[in-house]
């Protein structure tokens, strides 16, 4: 059955014949390939144009600086399931993509949209990053959401990777309304949340890369193929030194069992 | 409870405090964000130690090489699973990476064995490569597998970004026992077969990366990593303009129906 | 590191010790298994108590209509992960299960909320069900949302699924204030959104089993233990009688490329 | 392009005009919904035809007896990645899912090949039972694989469900070959790996369904059908009581970092 009003039957990602593959109006074999880098193809796949060298290189940064942070939830259920499937890498690449949600990693798209409204408010009302900044956060929080972006359960003075791609984007020119939008935000915080929290990873991947002219949709597919690399490491370490069950004894002894039983019954799951 | 026998509860990828992070010994912060490469990061995690400038140029054309062909059925499991799921992004690039298996792309892998086995006999016998491949072909063959790495449903009389990767490697220095294996594949193949089959993709990554010192057992990560890139792409574009239905709608109409049905009944699902 | 403010270690489905294993209070080996069946199961599981013979069948009824519709988009995906991906079942029927989401078949939860707001309108207000309905319908068009729970591409003029859910729901004594919160709302469409909307199987299914005493909570449950099924059936013949590659070609040929491409390239992808 | 060599486009699993849904040959609304069990519907999906009486409770039981065991890997990696995605529950249903592998779960269809060369082997040699497991154990032993469906991290005396289970069979009348066979395997394997392993639950399940007729390619169906029940009432708890993170970081203090790190670096990541 036909599901749905989709009337445009068209994609503009690629094309092909036995001879030649086009990828976003380039010759993929003829061009690309020997040509550019990973870092170049993948802002050329989503945003479908080539970067500039400064752009290329701020991408690298966010990549190389979300990638990889130890046994996070998602590399843990990565490990467990390996364990448990080891014939199917994919699989488990699955389970620990499938943890890059809205409380974790997501982030970086929810603070996208979090700088582009300051930004917006900053535009139209021109009183200022500060009373735009004040102005979004105080609707956040009216409406009970959190502020994405800023915050960090280790990482609570400061996060160091954050302050590097700031510094990162200063050196490559990108310092712009996303920026400053961000950097408003943290000021504001105190004031209005009572406590400081300081701008995170993935506060600061948005306001850099979207300084550099990255597109604010693709911001979620960053920390998606960044992590990727992360997993398949962890997970080839995992087929040689496996931790996945040694993960999985530890979790359950966090947790006691609180509801009914046989009278009589003593827990003894270990 | 405690499954299994892991006996070693360590890891060695990342490790960190609130003020540094740790990735494969490196400061992340201090030396490798805005320092490297994404590629020189993918490198880094899987491999253990920073690549050289030709092994990260092989890395980037193997992953360009093997990031996009289209409406793939990895790529449209992913379409149709976001039109249909369209809050949860992380989820329909899993479920296209799940489509990354012994077929389609896992290929790479179950290549690299098999030019592994090649060269391991040709060290062993010393009759050279041709006599090594037509031996391990011909083992293949006697137990009923598939030659992986060789022939394409599209590319049929030469892949080209299989040529591109040899010529690439040929470059970078790069040409050794991998690719005289896979070259000796190639040429024992139609006297073996009975037919031409002409190293494709997932051929030339294996030879191309081994050749270039990438380990083995990572070899199965290259596509899981490019595929990513290309899944987002695909999914940003399925957020503007949708296409997940028709192509459901077209795949339908492909397939009829052969079961039983009750007396009078007549199919019309469209 | 520790994130959120998770601060309750605590389960209380299932325990355990070498002798007895305790689901939801009950001996599972003792009592459950040979004494109750996979429904009544699944009731206890989610609910936390066993259902009266009524319950059960009512279940039953909803589990039985929503397991399976054919080649709908979830069972592509499926089918052609399994044929790129052979060697793990359990990677496809999860491909199937991600595309159950907001859009397809994940409506039973937002169909529940709906109806939910129309009981807790027609309580408070005491204005009747009609008016109820109106008002709660009215406020979702104001806000740009969907109508959950009505309307289907294929069964237009009314969803046999739905009027015989409600027809067993009404044998079994369960026609409540959901059931007529749903026919209220069914009343109310082609007034308010200028065409007449039927209820559908996701319509039904909340109202009937939210009468039964089904928690809220747990209806996206039910399309999703009800699907599982459905797809290890399509996997098994896909084991046997492969068609994901022909789904794949059916789809690819329903999409045209309208991207920039080289100067004198035809496309040839078949 | 057109992969692979398909040339059936068919399926005979459900079809469907707008009146009519038909599944295996049976009206769903006029004959299946309100008049069949779930239970009856799983059977009916996966082997074709409708259960007998008892084929359905010995289908019951077993379903029963594999849905749920507490704070297991696959549940863990489900709670976790909803904590992290809760805007997904199917996603973190099939995280879960995806741990239902070779290992863990998948050993049920392991074990009903193991059985069925048994039965082949007395069948053939008519050397009787023992004979025939002793053998097959015997060679699996050769080559260096694991007796699947024996042996149990917890329950190392013997697995009460797996006795629950026979003892359902043989009063339904289901104590045949495979139940005999895998009885053969139990007594022999003290005598060739040196340590009783007694049959698990992943042990008799094959036995008895395949005494009962169940298909044996259908038998890996049965856990991941069985655990998706217990995946969603573990999410549903997981919404109002999280303990995501707090597994994760119980697992986290498990394990060590033992790669190398800059002179002085001193870790404390909690």
């Amino acid at each position: 059955m036909k599901i749905g009003k989709q009337d445009a039957p068209f994609q503009s990602i690629c094309t092909s014949n036995p001879e030649t593959i086009v990828v976003r109006g380039h010759d993929l074999v003829g061009e690309l390939m020997g040509g550019v880098s990973f870092t170049d193809h993948i802002w050329l796949l989503v945003a479908g144009t080539m970067p500039t060298d400064a752009q290329r290189a701020m991408l690298d940064a966010t990549l190389v600086a979300i990638s990889e942070h130890g046994l996070v939830p998602s590399v843990q259920a990565a490990r467990m399931t390996l364990a448990a499937a080891p014939e199917a890498l994919q699989g488990a690449v699955a389970a620990g993509l499938l943890g890059c949600g809205s409380v974790i990693l997501g982030a970086a798209e929810a603070a996208g949209l979090l700088l582009q409204a300051v930004v917006e408010e900053n535009d139209t009302a021109e009183a200022g990053f500060e009373a735009a900044a004040s102005s979004v956060v105080a609707r956040y929080r009216e409406q009970g959401r959190a502020i994405p972006g800023f915050g960090h359960p280790l990482h609570k003075g400061h996060d160091p990777r954050a302050e590097k791609l700031i510094s990162v984007a200063g050196r490559l020119g990108f310092s712009g309304d996303y920026t400053k939008a961000a950097q408003a935000v943290e000021r504001c915080l105190p004031g209005i949340v009572g406590k400081p929290l300081v701008m995170n990873v993935s506060g600061a991947i948005p306001c850099t890369l979207l300084d550099a002219g990255f597109p604010l949709k693709a911001l979620k597919g960053v920390p998606l193929i960044a992590r990727t690399a992360s997993l398949v490491a962890h997970l080839l370490e995992e087929q040689t030194r496996s931790i996945g069950f040694i993960l999985s004894h530890g979790a359950a002894k966090a947790i006691s069992y609180d509801g009914p039983a046989p009278a009589g019954f003593v827990a003894n799951e270990n």
